[in-house]
Protein backbone atom coordinates (compact mmCIF):
# COMPACT_ATOMS: atom_id res chain seq x y z
CA UNK A 1 0.00 0.00 0.00
CA UNK A 2 1.97 3.39 -1.18
CA UNK A 3 0.11 5.52 1.13
CA UNK A 4 2.33 3.09 4.00
CA UNK A 5 5.32 4.58 1.92
CA UNK A 6 6.84 6.13 4.21
CA UNK A 7 5.04 5.42 7.78
CA UNK A 8 7.39 4.04 10.54
CA UNK A 9 6.11 2.97 13.26
CA UNK A 10 2.47 1.83 13.84
CA UNK A 11 0.93 2.48 17.72
CA UNK A 12 -2.28 0.54 18.80
CA UNK A 13 -4.97 1.30 21.11
CA UNK A 14 -5.01 -1.27 23.54
CA UNK A 15 -8.52 -1.61 25.07
CA UNK A 16 -10.83 -3.29 22.71
CA UNK A 17 -8.46 -3.42 20.00
CA UNK A 18 -5.85 -5.23 21.11
CA UNK A 19 -7.22 -7.47 24.06
CA UNK A 20 -10.43 -8.28 24.70
CA UNK A 21 -10.98 -5.69 28.35
CA UNK A 22 -14.84 -7.63 28.92
CA UNK A 23 -13.98 -10.89 28.75
CA UNK A 24 -11.12 -10.55 30.83
CA UNK A 25 -12.77 -8.80 33.55
CA UNK A 26 -15.72 -10.48 33.74
CA UNK A 27 -13.47 -13.87 33.87
CA UNK A 28 -11.56 -12.30 37.25
CA UNK A 29 -14.59 -10.59 38.75
CA UNK A 30 -17.06 -13.42 38.65
CA UNK A 31 -14.69 -15.83 40.99
CA UNK A 32 -14.19 -12.56 43.14
CA UNK A 33 -18.21 -11.75 43.61
CA UNK A 34 -18.76 -15.68 44.40
CA UNK A 35 -15.99 -15.10 47.17
CA UNK A 36 -17.89 -12.42 48.89
CA UNK A 37 -21.00 -14.05 48.53
CA UNK A 38 -22.51 -11.44 45.66
CA UNK A 39 -22.87 -13.99 42.75
CA UNK A 40 -26.62 -12.49 42.24
CA UNK A 41 -24.20 -9.91 40.04
CA UNK A 42 -23.64 -10.29 36.28
CA UNK A 43 -19.38 -10.34 35.98
CA UNK A 44 -20.22 -9.04 32.76
CA UNK A 45 -22.37 -6.39 33.55
CA UNK A 46 -19.61 -5.42 36.55
CA UNK A 47 -16.92 -5.06 33.59
CA UNK A 48 -19.07 -2.56 32.18
CA UNK A 49 -20.12 -0.55 34.85
CA UNK A 50 -16.31 -0.57 35.89
CA UNK A 51 -15.34 0.56 32.35
CA UNK A 52 -18.31 3.19 32.65
CA UNK A 53 -16.29 4.89 34.82
CA UNK A 54 -12.93 5.17 32.70
CA UNK A 55 -13.88 8.63 30.42
CA UNK A 56 -14.87 10.45 33.36
CA UNK A 57 -12.18 9.40 35.71
CA UNK A 58 -9.46 10.79 32.85
CA UNK A 59 -11.56 13.58 31.85
CA UNK A 60 -10.72 15.38 35.54
CA UNK A 61 -7.13 14.94 34.23
CA UNK A 62 -7.54 16.00 31.00
CA UNK A 63 -9.55 19.30 32.06
CA UNK A 64 -6.70 20.43 34.94
CA UNK A 65 -8.64 19.48 37.30
CA UNK A 66 -6.71 17.03 38.12
CA UNK A 67 -2.57 16.36 37.70
CA UNK A 68 -2.06 13.66 35.43
CA UNK A 69 -2.48 10.10 37.42
CA UNK A 70 -2.02 6.81 36.42
CA UNK A 71 -4.55 4.73 35.15
CA UNK A 72 -4.02 2.04 37.74
CA UNK A 73 -4.98 4.45 40.26
CA UNK A 74 -7.70 5.75 38.77
CA UNK A 75 -9.12 2.47 37.62
CA UNK A 76 -8.41 1.57 41.85
CA UNK A 77 -10.44 4.15 42.87
CA UNK A 78 -13.79 3.06 39.97
CA UNK A 79 -13.47 -0.22 41.41
CA UNK A 80 -13.87 0.98 44.99
CA UNK A 81 -16.66 3.49 43.99
CA UNK A 82 -18.51 0.48 41.93
CA UNK A 83 -18.33 -1.97 45.04
CA UNK A 84 -19.97 0.80 46.91
CA UNK A 85 -22.20 1.27 44.67
CA UNK A 86 -22.99 -2.45 44.55
CA UNK A 87 -23.24 -1.90 48.85
CA UNK A 88 -19.46 -3.83 49.01
CA UNK A 89 -17.68 -1.98 51.67
CA UNK A 90 -13.69 -2.19 50.09
CA UNK A 91 -12.40 -2.05 53.72
CA UNK A 92 -14.14 -5.44 54.20
CA UNK A 93 -12.54 -6.70 51.21
CA UNK A 94 -9.03 -5.69 52.52
CA UNK A 95 -5.74 -4.38 50.09
CA UNK A 96 -4.72 -7.33 48.48
CA UNK A 97 -7.80 -8.78 47.38
CA UNK A 98 -8.95 -5.27 45.37
CA UNK A 99 -5.03 -4.83 44.44
CA UNK A 100 -5.90 -8.50 42.54
CA UNK A 101 -8.94 -7.76 41.10
CA UNK A 102 -7.42 -4.35 40.06
CA UNK A 103 -4.74 -5.97 38.30
CA UNK A 104 -6.90 -8.51 36.34
CA UNK A 105 -6.65 -4.99 33.65
CA UNK A 106 -2.79 -6.80 33.40
CA UNK A 107 -4.04 -9.80 32.40
CA UNK A 108 -6.28 -9.16 29.74
CA UNK A 109 -5.97 -12.10 26.89
CA UNK A 110 -5.51 -10.65 23.08
CA UNK A 111 -7.71 -11.16 20.36
CA UNK A 112 -7.35 -14.65 19.17
CA UNK A 113 -4.91 -13.32 15.70
CA UNK A 114 -3.47 -10.17 17.71
CA UNK A 115 -0.32 -11.34 18.43
CA UNK A 116 0.44 -13.37 14.73
CA UNK A 117 -0.40 -10.41 13.34
CA UNK A 118 1.55 -7.91 15.29
CA UNK A 119 4.68 -9.96 14.81
CA UNK A 120 3.87 -9.83 11.08
CA UNK A 121 3.43 -6.10 11.41
CA UNK A 122 6.98 -5.94 13.30
CA UNK A 123 9.06 -7.03 10.40
CA UNK A 124 8.41 -3.78 9.02
CA UNK A 125 7.27 -0.91 11.50
CA UNK A 126 8.18 0.10 15.12
CA UNK A 127 5.27 -0.96 16.52
CA UNK A 128 4.10 0.25 20.01
CA UNK A 129 1.00 0.89 22.55
CA UNK A 130 -0.71 4.01 22.48
CA UNK A 131 -2.62 3.32 25.37
CA UNK A 132 -4.53 5.30 28.11
CA UNK A 133 -3.28 2.35 30.29
CA UNK A 134 -0.05 2.96 32.26
CA UNK A 135 3.71 1.94 31.32
CA UNK A 136 3.47 -1.36 34.35
CA UNK A 137 0.03 -2.20 32.82
CA UNK A 138 1.04 -2.47 29.56
CA UNK A 139 4.37 -4.53 30.25
CA UNK A 140 2.82 -7.02 32.66
CA UNK A 141 0.14 -7.58 29.89
CA UNK A 142 2.17 -8.07 27.16
CA UNK A 143 5.04 -9.75 29.08
CA UNK A 144 1.98 -12.61 29.94
CA UNK A 145 0.48 -12.48 26.79
CA UNK A 146 3.94 -12.64 24.62
CA UNK A 147 2.95 -9.08 22.88
CA UNK A 148 6.39 -8.41 21.00
CA UNK A 149 5.76 -4.28 21.62
CA UNK A 150 9.23 -2.42 20.68
CA UNK A 151 8.50 0.12 23.08
CA UNK A 152 5.77 0.83 25.41
CA UNK A 153 4.56 4.40 24.86
CA UNK A 154 1.11 6.21 25.67
CA UNK A 155 -0.71 8.27 27.84
CA UNK A 156 1.91 7.89 30.86
CA UNK A 157 4.99 8.65 28.34
CA UNK A 158 3.48 11.60 26.94
CA UNK A 159 1.94 12.64 29.96
CA UNK A 160 -1.51 12.82 28.56
CA UNK A 161 -4.63 11.19 28.04
CA UNK A 162 -6.08 10.22 24.32
CA UNK A 163 -7.92 12.08 23.00
CA UNK A 164 -5.71 15.24 24.10
CA UNK A 165 -3.48 15.98 20.82
CA UNK A 166 -0.56 15.97 22.99
CA UNK A 167 -1.07 12.28 23.65
CA UNK A 168 -0.54 11.39 19.83
CA UNK A 169 1.72 15.03 19.53
CA UNK A 170 4.32 14.10 21.76
CA UNK A 171 4.55 9.61 20.42
CA UNK A 172 5.39 11.32 17.46
CA UNK A 173 8.49 13.29 19.10
CA UNK A 174 9.69 10.93 21.31
CA UNK A 175 9.74 7.76 18.27
CA UNK A 176 11.72 11.04 16.43
CA UNK A 177 8.96 11.20 13.68
CA UNK A 178 6.37 12.91 12.03
CA UNK A 179 3.27 12.94 12.39
CA UNK A 180 2.67 11.61 9.38
CA UNK A 181 5.01 9.08 9.71
CA UNK A 182 2.84 6.97 12.31
CA UNK A 183 -0.27 5.78 12.46
CA UNK A 184 -2.83 4.75 15.04
CA UNK A 185 -4.70 1.19 14.92
CA UNK A 186 -7.60 1.47 16.51
CA UNK A 187 -11.13 0.23 16.53
CA UNK A 188 -12.44 2.88 17.83
CA UNK A 189 -13.49 5.95 15.25
CA UNK A 190 -13.48 8.54 17.95
CA UNK A 191 -9.85 7.74 18.66
CA UNK A 192 -9.11 7.55 14.85
CA UNK A 193 -10.81 11.42 14.47
CA UNK A 194 -8.31 12.76 17.31
CA UNK A 195 -5.42 11.24 15.64
CA UNK A 196 -6.04 12.26 12.34
CA UNK A 197 -6.52 15.35 13.80
CA UNK A 198 -2.86 15.84 14.36
CA UNK A 199 -1.71 14.25 11.14
CA UNK A 200 -1.48 10.89 12.09
CA UNK A 201 -2.07 8.02 9.54
CA UNK A 202 -5.42 5.99 10.40
CA UNK A 203 -6.05 2.06 10.27
CA UNK A 204 -9.34 1.06 11.62
CA UNK A 205 -10.03 -2.64 12.80
CA UNK A 206 -13.24 -3.59 13.35
CA UNK A 207 -13.96 -5.37 16.96
CA UNK A 208 -17.72 -5.69 16.53
CA UNK A 209 -18.13 -7.77 19.80
CA UNK A 210 -15.60 -5.48 22.42
CA UNK A 211 -18.94 -4.67 24.22
CA UNK A 212 -20.37 -7.86 23.80
CA UNK A 213 -22.87 -9.49 21.47
CA UNK A 214 -25.34 -6.38 21.10
CA UNK A 215 -22.32 -3.88 20.36
CA UNK A 216 -24.05 -0.93 18.65
CA UNK A 217 -20.92 1.51 17.94
CA UNK A 218 -17.63 0.80 16.08
CA UNK A 219 -19.12 -1.63 14.12
CA UNK A 220 -17.65 0.12 10.90
CA UNK A 221 -15.60 2.78 9.68
CA UNK A 222 -17.49 6.42 9.92
CA UNK A 223 -14.87 8.30 7.79
CA UNK A 224 -12.62 7.16 4.76
CA UNK A 225 -9.52 6.01 6.80
CA UNK A 226 -5.94 5.04 5.29
CA UNK A 227 -7.06 1.73 5.81
CA UNK A 228 -9.80 -0.79 6.78
CA UNK A 229 -9.25 -4.17 8.04
CA UNK A 230 -11.19 -6.76 9.69
CA UNK A 231 -8.02 -7.94 12.12
CA UNK A 232 -4.47 -7.71 12.55
CA UNK A 233 -4.21 -10.78 10.18
CA UNK A 234 -5.65 -8.84 7.48
CA UNK A 235 -3.71 -5.56 8.39
CA UNK A 236 -0.61 -7.29 7.96
CA UNK A 237 -1.69 -8.46 4.64
CA UNK A 238 -2.65 -5.17 3.33
CA UNK A 239 0.19 -3.56 4.54
CA UNK A 240 3.11 -6.10 2.52
CA UNK A 241 4.50 -7.31 5.67
CA UNK B 1 20.74 -16.78 43.86
CA UNK B 2 18.56 -16.49 46.75
CA UNK B 3 18.85 -13.08 46.81
CA UNK B 4 17.55 -12.38 43.58
CA UNK B 5 13.97 -14.43 44.51
CA UNK B 6 12.04 -11.35 45.32
CA UNK B 7 13.41 -9.10 41.78
CA UNK B 8 11.24 -8.74 39.62
CA UNK B 9 13.13 -6.39 36.74
CA UNK B 10 16.53 -6.09 35.82
CA UNK B 11 17.29 -2.97 34.34
CA UNK B 12 20.41 -2.17 32.32
CA UNK B 13 23.05 0.84 31.72
CA UNK B 14 23.45 0.89 27.93
CA UNK B 15 26.34 2.62 26.30
CA UNK B 16 29.45 0.50 27.62
CA UNK B 17 27.31 -2.24 29.61
CA UNK B 18 25.05 -3.51 26.49
CA UNK B 19 27.08 -1.78 23.48
CA UNK B 20 30.35 -0.69 22.62
CA UNK B 21 29.81 3.01 21.94
CA UNK B 22 33.75 3.50 21.11
CA UNK B 23 34.11 1.29 18.31
CA UNK B 24 30.96 2.03 16.88
CA UNK B 25 31.16 6.01 16.94
CA UNK B 26 34.86 5.37 15.36
CA UNK B 27 33.33 3.01 12.80
CA UNK B 28 31.09 5.79 11.80
CA UNK B 29 33.44 8.19 12.52
CA UNK B 30 36.08 7.63 9.81
CA UNK B 31 34.06 7.84 6.71
CA UNK B 32 32.89 10.81 7.51
CA UNK B 33 35.72 12.63 8.61
CA UNK B 34 37.43 11.38 5.42
CA UNK B 35 35.10 12.63 3.02
CA UNK B 36 35.66 15.71 4.97
CA UNK B 37 38.97 15.84 4.12
CA UNK B 38 40.41 15.22 7.88
CA UNK B 39 41.58 11.62 7.85
CA UNK B 40 44.12 13.31 9.97
CA UNK B 41 41.87 13.15 12.94
CA UNK B 42 41.89 9.44 14.43
CA UNK B 43 38.66 8.12 15.00
CA UNK B 44 38.60 6.86 18.36
CA UNK B 45 40.30 9.88 19.47
CA UNK B 46 37.15 11.69 18.32
CA UNK B 47 34.73 9.20 19.90
CA UNK B 48 36.72 9.88 22.95
CA UNK B 49 36.86 12.90 22.72
CA UNK B 50 32.69 13.58 21.36
CA UNK B 51 31.86 11.46 24.59
CA UNK B 52 33.69 13.43 26.51
CA UNK B 53 31.32 15.83 26.54
CA UNK B 54 28.17 13.63 27.19
CA UNK B 55 28.73 13.82 31.16
CA UNK B 56 29.01 18.06 30.96
CA UNK B 57 26.23 18.64 28.86
CA UNK B 58 23.98 16.46 30.92
CA UNK B 59 25.38 18.62 34.26
CA UNK B 60 23.37 21.42 32.92
CA UNK B 61 19.68 19.54 32.80
CA UNK B 62 21.14 17.65 36.61
CA UNK B 63 21.91 20.85 37.88
CA UNK B 64 18.78 22.69 37.00
CA UNK B 65 20.47 25.00 34.74
CA UNK B 66 18.50 23.56 31.74
CA UNK B 67 15.21 21.51 31.70
CA UNK B 68 15.42 17.71 30.76
CA UNK B 69 16.77 18.06 27.25
CA UNK B 70 16.75 14.37 25.27
CA UNK B 71 20.01 13.14 24.58
CA UNK B 72 19.62 13.44 20.69
CA UNK B 73 19.93 16.96 21.25
CA UNK B 74 22.38 16.82 23.62
CA UNK B 75 24.60 14.94 21.28
CA UNK B 76 23.88 17.29 18.37
CA UNK B 77 25.14 19.95 20.82
CA UNK B 78 27.83 18.00 21.81
CA UNK B 79 28.87 16.99 17.68
CA UNK B 80 29.11 20.80 16.64
CA UNK B 81 31.39 21.95 19.29
CA UNK B 82 33.23 19.38 18.64
CA UNK B 83 33.48 19.89 15.18
CA UNK B 84 34.25 23.60 15.14
CA UNK B 85 37.36 22.43 18.46
CA UNK B 86 38.62 20.58 15.16
CA UNK B 87 38.77 23.77 13.22
CA UNK B 88 35.34 22.12 10.75
CA UNK B 89 32.40 24.50 10.38
CA UNK B 90 29.25 22.46 10.63
CA UNK B 91 27.18 24.57 8.54
CA UNK B 92 29.92 23.78 5.97
CA UNK B 93 28.87 20.38 6.75
CA UNK B 94 24.73 20.16 6.39
CA UNK B 95 21.93 19.51 7.89
CA UNK B 96 21.62 15.50 6.41
CA UNK B 97 25.60 14.66 7.55
CA UNK B 98 25.51 15.98 11.03
CA UNK B 99 21.96 14.06 11.52
CA UNK B 100 23.33 10.95 10.12
CA UNK B 101 26.57 10.72 12.07
CA UNK B 102 24.61 11.95 15.15
CA UNK B 103 22.45 8.78 14.22
CA UNK B 104 25.15 6.37 14.61
CA UNK B 105 24.27 6.59 18.39
CA UNK B 106 21.56 4.98 17.44
CA UNK B 107 23.36 1.82 15.12
CA UNK B 108 25.38 0.78 17.91
CA UNK B 109 26.40 -2.74 18.12
CA UNK B 110 26.36 -4.58 21.46
CA UNK B 111 29.32 -6.71 22.74
CA UNK B 112 29.16 -10.02 21.21
CA UNK B 113 27.33 -11.95 24.13
CA UNK B 114 24.58 -9.77 24.73
CA UNK B 115 21.78 -10.24 22.70
CA UNK B 116 21.73 -13.94 23.55
CA UNK B 117 22.26 -13.34 27.38
CA UNK B 118 19.60 -10.58 27.48
CA UNK B 119 17.12 -13.59 25.83
CA UNK B 120 17.77 -15.74 28.36
CA UNK B 121 17.53 -13.12 31.38
CA UNK B 122 13.87 -12.46 30.19
CA UNK B 123 12.97 -15.68 30.67
CA UNK B 124 12.86 -14.87 34.45
CA UNK B 125 12.83 -11.26 34.82
CA UNK B 126 11.43 -7.70 32.94
CA UNK B 127 13.98 -6.56 31.19
CA UNK B 128 14.38 -2.72 30.16
CA UNK B 129 17.31 0.05 29.68
CA UNK B 130 17.81 2.56 32.04
CA UNK B 131 20.18 4.46 30.25
CA UNK B 132 20.36 8.02 30.04
CA UNK B 133 20.04 7.45 25.97
CA UNK B 134 16.54 8.62 25.03
CA UNK B 135 13.39 6.71 23.83
CA UNK B 136 14.38 6.38 20.10
CA UNK B 137 17.41 6.03 20.33
CA UNK B 138 17.21 2.88 22.32
CA UNK B 139 14.62 2.04 20.36
CA UNK B 140 16.45 2.10 17.27
CA UNK B 141 19.25 0.59 18.55
CA UNK B 142 17.17 -2.48 19.65
CA UNK B 143 15.33 -2.99 16.35
CA UNK B 144 18.43 -2.83 14.41
CA UNK B 145 20.10 -5.11 16.42
CA UNK B 146 17.70 -7.23 17.98
CA UNK B 147 17.54 -6.91 21.42
CA UNK B 148 14.21 -7.97 22.82
CA UNK B 149 13.63 -5.13 26.18
CA UNK B 150 10.30 -5.64 27.43
CA UNK B 151 9.79 -1.89 27.40
CA UNK B 152 12.03 1.00 27.45
CA UNK B 153 12.70 3.23 29.97
CA UNK B 154 15.53 5.09 31.35
CA UNK B 155 16.13 9.05 31.37
CA UNK B 156 12.96 10.55 28.94
CA UNK B 157 10.58 8.57 31.05
CA UNK B 158 11.96 9.60 34.75
CA UNK B 159 12.57 12.95 33.03
CA UNK B 160 15.59 12.74 35.26
CA UNK B 161 19.40 12.07 34.12
CA UNK B 162 21.36 9.23 36.01
CA UNK B 163 22.62 8.95 38.51
CA UNK B 164 19.91 11.64 40.34
CA UNK B 165 18.16 9.35 41.81
CA UNK B 166 14.94 9.84 40.17
CA UNK B 167 16.38 8.27 37.64
CA UNK B 168 16.18 5.34 39.77
CA UNK B 169 13.49 5.57 41.82
CA UNK B 170 10.96 6.38 38.96
CA UNK B 171 12.03 3.93 36.98
CA UNK B 172 10.41 1.72 40.03
CA UNK B 173 7.99 3.56 40.19
CA UNK B 174 6.78 3.44 36.68
CA UNK B 175 7.28 -0.23 37.18
CA UNK B 176 5.22 -0.98 39.95
CA UNK B 177 7.79 -2.35 42.35
CA UNK B 178 9.69 -1.60 45.52
CA UNK B 179 13.08 -0.64 44.60
CA UNK B 180 14.43 -3.49 46.25
CA UNK B 181 12.50 -6.28 43.41
CA UNK B 182 14.40 -3.78 40.82
CA UNK B 183 18.32 -4.61 39.32
CA UNK B 184 20.58 -1.98 37.95
CA UNK B 185 22.98 -4.15 35.67
CA UNK B 186 26.13 -1.80 34.76
CA UNK B 187 29.83 -1.95 33.94
CA UNK B 188 30.29 1.45 35.78
CA UNK B 189 30.82 1.41 40.02
CA UNK B 190 29.26 4.89 39.52
CA UNK B 191 25.93 3.59 38.40
CA UNK B 192 25.74 1.15 41.02
CA UNK B 193 26.56 3.13 43.72
CA UNK B 194 24.00 5.89 43.19
CA UNK B 195 21.42 3.01 42.33
CA UNK B 196 22.23 1.06 45.87
CA UNK B 197 21.69 4.30 47.52
CA UNK B 198 18.03 4.23 46.15
CA UNK B 199 17.57 0.61 47.63
CA UNK B 200 17.94 -0.87 44.39
CA UNK B 201 19.95 -4.85 44.09
CA UNK B 202 23.11 -4.51 42.06
CA UNK B 203 24.77 -6.09 39.52
CA UNK B 204 28.48 -5.37 37.96
CA UNK B 205 29.17 -6.70 34.70
CA UNK B 206 33.26 -6.00 33.22
CA UNK B 207 33.61 -4.11 29.96
CA UNK B 208 37.13 -3.91 29.98
CA UNK B 209 37.78 -2.39 26.60
CA UNK B 210 34.80 -0.03 26.81
CA UNK B 211 37.59 2.16 26.64
CA UNK B 212 39.88 0.73 24.51
CA UNK B 213 42.71 -1.43 24.79
CA UNK B 214 44.84 1.10 28.14
CA UNK B 215 41.16 1.48 29.94
CA UNK B 216 41.98 1.92 33.38
CA UNK B 217 38.94 2.45 35.06
CA UNK B 218 35.91 -0.01 36.27
CA UNK B 219 38.18 -2.94 35.36
CA UNK B 220 36.72 -4.70 38.73
CA UNK B 221 34.09 -4.01 41.62
CA UNK B 222 34.90 -1.67 44.02
CA UNK B 223 31.77 -2.70 46.36
CA UNK B 224 30.26 -6.23 47.37
CA UNK B 225 27.86 -5.63 44.79
CA UNK B 226 24.87 -8.60 45.13
CA UNK B 227 26.53 -10.23 42.12
CA UNK B 228 29.13 -9.98 39.61
CA UNK B 229 29.72 -11.62 36.27
CA UNK B 230 31.96 -11.10 33.71
CA UNK B 231 29.30 -10.97 30.85
CA UNK B 232 25.14 -11.59 30.34
CA UNK B 233 25.52 -15.35 29.80
CA UNK B 234 27.84 -15.35 33.12
CA UNK B 235 25.11 -13.40 34.53
CA UNK B 236 22.45 -15.43 33.16
CA UNK B 237 23.92 -18.43 34.59
CA UNK B 238 24.13 -17.24 38.08
CA UNK B 239 20.63 -16.01 38.24
CA UNK B 240 19.01 -19.48 36.81
CA UNK B 241 18.37 -18.27 33.27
Amino acid sequence: MAAFDSVKALVFDVFGTVVDWREGIAREAAPFLARHGRSDIDPHAFADAWRKRYQPAMEACRSGRRPFTRLDVLHRENLEDLLREYGMDPAGIGEAALDDLNRAWHRLDPWPEAVAGLARLKRRFIIAPLSNGNIALMLNMAKRAGIPWDAILGAEVAQAYKPQPEAYLRTAEVLGIRPAELCLVAAHNGDLRAARQCGLMTAFVTRPTEHGPNQATDLKPEEPWDVVAKDFQDLAGQLGC
